[in-house]
């Protein structure tokens, strides 16, 4: 596959919700995942595809969803692309809806995601 | 300044389509620029902050902006962050009206952007 066709079937699974599929299918087993930043509890940078599925199976856990955007794949070079997400969401642990706006940064190598970084503000 | 008062200006300033001034007053002498693929007749990565700003002079000589929107800016770690970028306008070029989104990638060292990013789909 070429970065484009990662790219563009992480975005048609993201917008489906398949989320974690995505993770099955086009994740590297030794992926890197970095938060923003520190959070309570989480460690920012987790390493290994269990890592990362855990962490996709606890997001979709404690939130529900009422909706959301996907735009995208942007792909810069060789092996890059970005993806602008927006969620409406309620977090479970607080009943309190809210939208979340976030880039998502991929690395792809030999055809499988090997880094994904978030970038978002915590400030809401 | 921190990472987030660079990123809040610079968003703040391409809001008002002040992106000449976002250069000349947010960006380090050394500046590197790189678009997101080889475009004919235009280097894909240029150095300096001299012919960052003759690539935005060409760019607002050459595209009648109809609108647009910009959001975030969405930051990562000590120094980096994105910025989501949307745009409704007409290259001079063709005459013909299109929709442009983009994910610009910034770095920032000592209080200023060392490295911008353009992630974007050359098919429009």
């Amino acid at each position: 596959m070429s970065l484009k066709e990662v790219a563009n079937q992480l975005v048609a699974l993201c917008r489906e919700g398949k989320n974690l599929e995505a993770v099955e299918t086009l994740y590297s087993p030794d992926v890197v995942s970095v938060e923003a930043a520190p959070v309570p509890g989480m460690e920012q940078t987790m390493k290994g595809i269990d890592a990362v599925k855990g962490k996709n199976k606890w997001w979709i856990d404690s939130h529900e969803v009422h909706g959301g955007d996907v735009k995208g794949p942007f792909p810069h070079g060789e092996d890059r692309f970005a993806v602008y997400f927006e969620f409406d969401v309620t977090p479970k642990g607080t009943g309190k809806r809210m939208q979340m706006n976030e880039v998502g940064l991929y690395t792809v190598k030999n055809d499988k995601i090997t880094k994904e970084e978030y970038f978002y503000s915590m400030e809401g």
